[in-house]
């Protein structure tokens, strides 16, 4: 067992909620002695993270899906680590588990958590960085949005905004393993290429993409949808929210299901967000928009596990990770997820595996 | 068989596609000899004619869930009439029917119409005017809107917009009648006190109540709700759109159903339609938005229809109809639904019974 009483943890507290994107103020690091062994519990050591936009709801005050975390604490983080010293006989120096440890080196874990908050990961599945991906939250978040609520049916067409990014890569490979298109919507064109190339997607609209000479009112994602979804789209999974879904509502066919899985256009908007103009077409359509909250489906999420890491396994299934090092690089971490500059899924190292 | 070489007959035909509220001059009534009878076919006389909000999306350029009235051609609308000519022996003289026969006092139906787009109606089940409501399109639209999309379940809170209106008078009758709490929202106390006292809902909202003394930023719906469903809101069965139901939307519970029939506050919007902006509740709350046009259940009306006639003969239902007398009253008429001014469904005497 590592001697703790010499270590440091280092540790990310939230100083201020945001206005906007998150500011170095926003952030207060420090280092502390490491935690005591809970009686009934472990120390982990933290190894990597997982940066996702839904972290910015968790910093406003007021209760969402789930409570902010309060002024003062340890930022809120999905994570992998390994246990460092243990008081729980089930859970023995050197295993490795994944849960909300938070965004520091050393947390302390209690029985209760234990039992029911951690998952150990299992190296023969996936790696430590697809454990935070598509065997991680974003991938069950892919998992059950896309076939819960999405409902794909083969010969479909199922198109996904943030292709590029954690659960947009899943989704669109599973639409496709389940015998759908799959259309992905990212920003840029070295994104589009490795969605479509290297993903296997049918085809990724840049909504960035400039103007063609001379088009006025350019709008890159009509044009796409136009041309890579002539027939319409059945399922759209959203992770963006904002004028591109607008532009998709346009574009839905009968009976076209939304899956409301985020809206990060809109997670830093000081203002009201925007609200989705083109809704009516949900009537017109006959259409559905519903949103999903990954926690639910936790009873399910080995089944889920199962099936990805045999596609893993049998290369069906692809995962990108972008992975950013060291503790105190997390304030500006974060902001890539915002300004769209991460490619695939963003995790911090924080100490070497 | 009437004479038809010297009857006349009154048309109102849409003029202009109306910007914002239709004016006088967007319509043209004139008078024609009679239709000659087809000859698989009916001449119908009509008695009393429909007068709907979805009028209004009608008379634009551009398909939505049904073709534009073309300009120059007789508006269309739902009706009841007598046959008063027949070349069909299956609907002699005197047979009352009910179908898409538009703004005129004379209907030539063919045979393939008779065949497909005609109801007959049985004045034992409802009155003329009731078959335009209950045991019409409103009906349809509360009972398959509220049974197969909004699936409540006994004991759930239903709110409606609309309350006194053709079709929210029905979604909330039809939801006490189901085992729920029905909440209705409406205009004016008049119509709020009939809604509880005539239908007998459990509560409903006036969104025009003042503001009581000294209140600042008063809005009569958040109160109204945070008073009569305390415990949030299960299904909302939506006519109107706009900011009702964007305050709607921060007050729905977990698995929530909300039902797009409508958005009468949007349909002479001149400017883009305003999107829920409140619609990430959708996600908080795992909730459901979705679409419906009562066309698609044309298969089961006779199923609805028997039901709510059963339920009008044993008095747990009850309908008001708000009678217009004369065809040319049309134009005028048809504003009162977008004012707010009728109350119960909007009907259109065209004959004396």
């Amino acid at each position: 067992m590592t001697d703790l009483t010499t270590a440091v943890n280092t540790r990310v507290r939230l100083a201020a909620r945001p206005v906007g994107l998150p500011k170095p103020e926003d952030w207060l690091i420090d280092e502390v002695p490491a935690p005591a062994v809970p009686p009934d519990g472990v120390v982990v050591e933290l190894l990597v993270l997982s940066l996702d936009p839904a972290m910015r709801g968790w910093m406003n005050e007021g209760r969402s899906y789930i409570e902010p975390v309060a002024l003062g604490d340890v930022m809120r983080a999905g994570g992998i680590g390994r246990v460092i010293a243990s008081n729980a006989s089930a859970w023995p120096v050197g295993t490795l588990l994944s849960g909300a440890f938070g965004v520091q080196r050393l947390a302390a874990v209690d029985g209760r958590t234990l039992a029911r908050g951690v998952t150990r990961v299992d190296l023969q599945l996936g790696s430590l960085t697809q454990w935070l991906n598509v065997l991680g939250m974003p991938g069950m978040t892919a998992y059950f949005g896309l076939l819960d609520v999405g409902q794909p049916q083969p010969g479909e067409t199922v198109v996904v905004s943030g292709a590029a990014g954690a659960v947009g890569q899943t989704v669109g490979q599973l639409a496709r393993i389940k015998g759908c298109r799959a259309v992905g919507i990212a920003g840029g064109e070295a994104k589009c290429r490795f969605v479509v190339e290297e993903l296997g997607f049918d085809a990724c609209i840049d909504y960035k993409a400039a103007a063609p000479d001379g088009a006025a009112r350019w709008d890159p994602v009509r044009e796409g949808l136009r041309q890579h979804c002539p027939d319409g789209i059945d399922v759209y999974f959203d992770n963006v929210g904002g004028d591109i879904l607008d532009t998709v509502l346009t574009r839905i066919r009968r009976r076209a299901r939304i899956v409301v899985c985020g809206a990060i256009s809109q997670y830093n908007a000081t203002g009201p967000v925007r609200g989705p103009a083109n809704y009516l077409s949900l009537l017109v359509n006959r259409a559905r928009m519903e949103g999903m909250v990954v926690f639910d489906y936790a009873d399910r999420y080995g089944v889920a596990v199962g099936e990805l890491a045999g596609h893993l396994a049998s290369g069906r299934l692809k995962s990108r990770e972008d992975v950013v090092e060291g503790l105190r690089s997390f304030p500006d971490a974060l902001l890539k997820l915002f300004s769209g500059e991460n490619f695939g899924k963003l995790v911090l190292q924080v100490s070497p595996p």
